[in-house]
């Protein structure tokens, strides 16, 4: 079935049937707009993030079932990284009219898998055809206690920064699948992995909740374009400079499998390749083992990196030899790129 | 400048320049998420809807201004078909990126000039390259009194049915574009009127909480696929038939001179032309005076056009001579067009 013969009514009807019911959600898809019950201890927290085929996704390489799962993914990141709860979506589809209905089905169907595993309510949405490739775009609202949002300007020179989970893995995966002769050899769940980084990242709200609950933690954003580029946001908003160490990265195991097998450092992975969307934060000195313990708790990890520094000290990259040499905000420009 | 060489920061930042400080805006454009007080006694109303081009604007028709505007419009308009009063907006982007920046600049100072008629803050967005078409996707998110919100399934038997303002005057520039020659002979004013209709629709704010404030409608919702594809989803919401009086309904004066030079019946352009971004309503049939009179109020106006029957007796229209006939509930279907 192609969507041009189905139809928008009845495609909104079979994308969205079944959607589960909850007392927040007083009214969900099918009206004008859906009737939200935010409760009033807290604040609304929205944002919104497109994923576009041959740019966010490859249709040969993602499946149907991936590219919706990423699309909400990179949201929930978002709101992860306010320290924010997620709660509802509302999900814009813009599609070429010869689309198999097939596929629009198993991208909302990754897409609810994971709003039902982070109890995202999938509220609303849109759909509209295009003569170009296919848009997925996505909003989630959250709610954050007042007060207790972490966002990426409260970092002071002296905090420490600590990055949660591993590097490199969604860049190295990329590199994977435009050279797959030469990473034929590599063993299989090396391959799966860095695969798997690239078209369905896990964001890590179980995390950013955990950042939050501690009160250590001074500013905090997601790592979407790259380590630097986002530590270079993280310095902008905040007003300071920073120290990574090299040696301290959590570069990925798999990622240092797939850069070996290319012939490349791997460490540039780590730095720029964008789209981990890990949390990176900024700790006052002495809570960082709270941080770390917290983050434990949910079962994730919090590494320490380096430090902020005084804004004219500029972003510097520390070498195993002590050397230091200028870090440059630098990471995935959607326009550019 | 091409937006590939100005790139997505500053793109974001040129866009986002001088946005309003509101006190209900704890923190907008500019980190992963904003942070919004929505006040304890309300409902949170959210809706998002997609305009791209080529299917929803032609670019040699509309301004960069009418797209920005038409792009927050149609959003305003669902807001309003709640009986919501809009607040916030993302808005996303999916942009060529050989797009010259001031297209969007244009683009951007039309919606902003729309929303600040309107008192909605712009608080997120996002920017994405495609290899298609121009996408702009707007989130609209308002707030409406517990208990307050008029929704499509409220109507029954022997309700009435009112329109706001008048009907056809989008399809009629359509029409209008499409065929220049032909009515090139119409007085100015009527050509500006029905290209108004067309490229920056008003959405009816001020007539949706008007009517939310009588207590008199049972059931709204906004004509955007045409006044008989629209009443079709409000009967099947509902469960109720209609009869819709055909010497009744406020077809536009600019559209049936329209029509007339192009030798068409007006009445299936007021019928199915769609985009008239007007608002229906079921009302009491004791509460029909008062309605019209809350609307007149707001500088609106709202003719009784028809009324609801049992769903048994289907959707029919009404000829000046009596008889009736079914009618479809057909408009436009942004697949299938």
């Amino acid at each position: 079935v192609r969507l041009a013969d189905l139809g928008e009514f009845e495609l909104i009807a079979r994308l969205t049937q079944g959607l589960d019911v909850r007392p927040d959600v007083v009214l969900g898809v099918g009206d004008d707009a859906a009737l939200l019950d935010l409760r009033p201890d807290a604040l609304l927290v929205a944002t919104c993030d497109a994923q576009v085929e041959d740019r966010h996704f490859l249709r040969g390489v993602a499946t149907p079932e991936d590219i919706g799962h990423k699309a909400l993914a990179v949201n929930l990141s978002d709101i992860a990284a306010m320290g924010a709860e997620p709660l509802w979506a509302l999900v814009s589809l813009v599609v070429p009219p010869a689309l198999p209905v097939a596929e629009l089905d198993g991208l909302y169907s990754g897409l609810r898998a994971l709003a039902r595993r982070y109890g995202v309510a999938v509220v609303g949405g849109n759909v509209a055809a295009t003569s170009g490739p296919l848009v997925v775009d996505v909003t989630v609202l959250g709610k954050v206690p007042r007060g207790a949002a972490l966002t990426r300007s409260g970092g002071r020179p002296g905090d420490r920064l600590l990055v949660t989970g591993t590097l490199g893995a969604a860049a190295a995966g990329l590199l994977a699948v435009r050279d797959p002769a030469a990473v034929g050899g590599l063993p299989p769940a090396v391959l799966a992995r860095v695969r798997e980084a690239l078209v369905r990242p896990e964001p890590r709200v179980a995390e950013g909740r955990a950042l939050a609950s501690t009160g250590d933690v001074t500013a905090l954003l997601d790592i979407s374009d790259g380590l630097a580029a986002d530590l270079g946001h993280l310095c902008a908003a905040s007003g300071t400079g920073a120290v990574v160490e090299a040696e301290s990265l959590p570069v990925d195991d798999a990622t240092r499998a797939v850069a070996a097998a290319l012939g490349r450092d791997p460490l540039p992975l780590a730095l720029g390749g964008g789209e981990d969307y890990q949390l990176l934060c900024a700790v006052r000195p002495e809570g960082v083992e709270r941080v770390r313990t917290a983050v434990a708790q949910v079962g994730g990890s919090a590494t320490p990196i380096g430090y902020l520094t005084d804004a004219t000290e500029g972003m510097r990259l520390r070498h195993r030899d002590g050397t230091l040499e200028a870090l440059a905000p630098v990471g995935w420009d959607h326009l550019r790129a």
